[in-house]
Parts: C-alpha cells; sequence; structure tokens
C-alpha cells in the first residue's frame, strides 16, 4: 500500500506552501471556467495555451501572427479583449486550429503560475476526467490537486471535482492521509447526482447570476467531451503526448 | 435580511489574512482538543486561561503561584509539563477551581493569537455548542469561525464543528455567501448521526490513534456539557459575563 502513490487536495492557492514538494504531479482546477476552457481549446485545436498572470503580459502578444487573447477578471471579459474564460467560446475548430492561446484569469492561470516553480502541471476538469484519471494512473506518480478557488478562498466547484477526481484515484490505488481528499469525496458523493444544483447556493453562482454563466455553468459540469490533457512544457500547455512546437 | 449578521467559515489559520475584517467575533475551533479542552476548564472551575504560542512562554509561568502549566506539540504532553490537551485532564474541580491555565498547543493556541490582534475572541467546541449559539444570536455581530486545523492543513473535525455551529446560526437568521459555510454544513449534516464515525479516517485519527486518544474523541464529540463561553479579555479567557479578575 505504502509503495501506491500518495493523493492530496489542496484546497487554496494560499495553502499550496503547505504541499509543494518538487516531485508530486499537480493538476489546477478552475472549474468556473478557466480549466475547463483550456480543455475544450485543446480538444477544438488550439495548438498550445500560454498561461500568464497579469493582462499586461498578455498584451505583449497582441501583435504577434496566430495568437488568440482571452483575459477575465472578476468573471468578466477584459475591457479590449474578444476572448475571456467562457467555454462557449473554445468550441470552434475553425477559428481555434492551429492557433496559440495567450491566457489570463482571475485565479486559475495564478495557480498555474504558482505551481509551475517545481511541479510538473496538468490541467483538470469535468470535461477530461476520465482521460485525466487514466492519465495519471499511468504516470505511477504522487498527485496533488490544487483548487484555484476565488481569490485564495475556498470555492465549491472546484473542490466537488477534487472529490470527484481523487474518489476515482482513490479507487485505483492511490493512498492519502489528507482530510481534503476525505472531505472534497464526501461533499462529491452527495451532490454527484446533480452538480448544477449543487451549486445554485455557492458564492461564484451568486457572484455571476446571469443566463449566459448558468449556460457556461452547465458547460463545465459535462463529463468527458474530451481525451484531452493539457500539460505545461516550458510555458505553454500543450496536449499530452503530442508532439507539438512549443513557439516563441 | 441584509441587516442579519454575516457569517463566515476560515477553514484554515494559513488562510485567515483573507478574511480578518477588525470587526467580526472570531470563534477560535480546535476540536481535537485545545477549545474542548478550555470549555471544560472553565466548567470545573479554572478561573482564566492564559493561551501562549510557545513552549518557553509557559515557562516563563513556572514560579507562580496557582498556575497550572499545560503544553502539548504534536499530540503529545510536552516533556517536563504535567498537563496537555486531554479533555480529561480538566474533569476535575478539586485540581483546578480558583487556578489560572497556561496552555501552549500545537494549533488552537496559535490561531487565537493571530485572531486576537484585531478581533474579538471566543472559544468554541462540541461541549458548549448549544450556548456558544445562544450568545452569538444575542451579540448580533458578524462572525467568523476559524478551525485551527493542523499546522495550516484543512482538518475534518474542526470543519464538521464549523458545519455544525455554522448550520444553527444560519436558522437563526444569520446570512452568508461564503462557499465554506456551505460546504462544512453539508459535511456536518451527512456525519451528524455518527461524528465518531465520521471521524475514523482522519488525519487526526490516525496520528494518534491509541485508546487514551480514542477516549478523548469520545469526550470532545459530547454535546452540551457545558453553558461557560470562554471569551478573550486582555490576554486571557475568561468565562463570559462572569466579573472574574484578569491576573498579572
Amino acid at each position: 500500500m505504502q509503495n501506491s502513490p500518495n493523493l492530496q487536495v489542496c484546497l487554496s492557492p494560499d495553502l499550496f506552501h503547505l504541499f509543494s514538494d518538487r516531485k508530486s504531479i499537480v493538476v489546477v482546477v478552475d472549474v468556473l471556467r478557466a480549466t475547463s476552457s483550456m480543455c475544450l481549446a485543446i480538444e477544438n485545436g488550439i495548438k498550445e495555451i500560454i498561461p500568464v498572470s497579469t493582462v499586461e503580459e498578455a498584451l505583449e502578444y497582441k501583435n504577434g501572427n496566430d495568437f488568440i487573447l482571452a483575459a477575465e477578471r472578476n468573471g468578466q471579459l477584459v475591457k479590449g479583449f474578444d476572448f475571456g474564460n467562457s467555454p462557449e467560446q473554445y468550441l470552434s475548430p475553425d477559428e481555434l486550429e492551429g492557433r496559440t492561446l495567450v491566457m489570463t484569469t482571475t485565479n486559475g492561470t495564478k495557480m498555474i503560475n504558482i505551481a509551475k516553480q517545481d511541479h510538473e502541471v496538468v490541467i483538470g476538469s469535468f470535461l477530461n476526467l476520465s482521460a485525466l484519471v487514466e492519465w495519471l494512473v499511468n504516470k505511477k506518480q504522487d498527485v496533488i490537486i490544487c483548487c484555484s478557488g476565488w481569490k485564495g478562498r475556498f470555492c465549491l466547484e472546484d473542490t466537488l471535482f477534487a472529490g470527484a477526481l481523487s474518489s476515482k484515484l482513490m479507487a485505483e490505488g492511490f493512498h492519502s492521509d489528507c482530510d481534503s481528499v476525505l472531505a472534497s469525496g464526501r461533499l462529491y458523493s452527495a451532490s454527484k447526482k446533480d452538480l448544477y444544483q449543487a451549486l445554485e447556493d455557492s458564492s461564484h453562482r451568486k457572484r455571476l447570476s446571469n443566463l449566459s454563466i448558468n449556460n457556461d455553468v452547465k458547460l463545465c459540469l459535462a463529463h468527458d467531451m474530451t481525451d484531452e490533457i493539457p500539460v505545461l512544457k516550458g510555458k505553454s500547455l500543450v496536449a499530452a503526448n503530442k508532439p507539438y512546437a512549443v513557439s516563441k
């Protein structure tokens, strides 16, 4: 049992210093909506995603060829950008095929840039859940599932995804002595029949209570729409095991 | 509704910087075992409790009259001390009556000393749950329930208590947009029929898996053994609304 990989769940970027061990694979989770959009973008032809922490960094790519610039702050598209973090924007292969997405979001890209300093980073969402489980099981390495939260705070949607992923990994033989694994698994178990309803009273849903966001929430809670596993190579997220060149 | 007091749950001392607002009452929770022992100590005659952060600070009181010195680190009684954080040590009025308890523990006293800088601090545990609800409702102020966790990490037992307390306060008209309130409430709701069983796989139970600790766990999960509400006045915890003098 002790030779099986270890599993932990980190509930906030502000707790990551307690988990960082320079060896575990980090699964970055920002279900509403950055990591869901990233999975769909790769599925629909985006060649690579460059996650950046600030709007200014995103704008540095403004005049590059084949770049799509995306920026979200506080749930809103940033003025001057055509793309935000709505997953519906990443469903059209005609528009995305072969292009590079430069993306900055309130929480998800921040978590990626914290984790990448010492860890292999992979992107998780309900949209690639089953493929991600298979990929992590094959890696046979310790895993930390990192919830991006909301400005450092615990958030329900990322925790429910952490519970979904951790339940499946524990069933595949991972071991854990982490209470966040227990708690997120129990929360997911109590909610999995209707995740949309389970998020009804969540702060994110209240924060963004308009029709288009509700459509986004439904799309982000769909399971297994893609087999793609976005992994960080250098400064770019690319599909795992695909020989994409990393630009710039 | 918006005039009703606001309720938040902070899942770790390492997240408290996100919550501190210089006005909310902070309920410090360290169910296993510091805040449970504090409630029992006040119930059984301790006049005041001085929570200190380090063993060295506790030792400064060594030669004082009527001081009981208590120190716990990593779940164990610290060498040279007669008292730790086991609640069974705080059940004997004959030994405790009128004395001052100086206490340092791995997590709970640390959380108290972080919170006290800008907030009114009150001590919560299952042992004083109903009395605490009544006291907080009467105060009509915003409340932050702060879990002490384990060395900064999320822990299940404090979160279950946060869920118990927050469920009762929400039923009394508090409002909240905090996902930690939702999540802790759901975890408690799913576990309240058998809290002891719900902690069976928790990291704290695994860490301290010996018979005496199991007895401690059972005692700490007992509800409403006291009506005492330990509140911080100056550097000491004293029973709320009792005119105890603060020593030193």
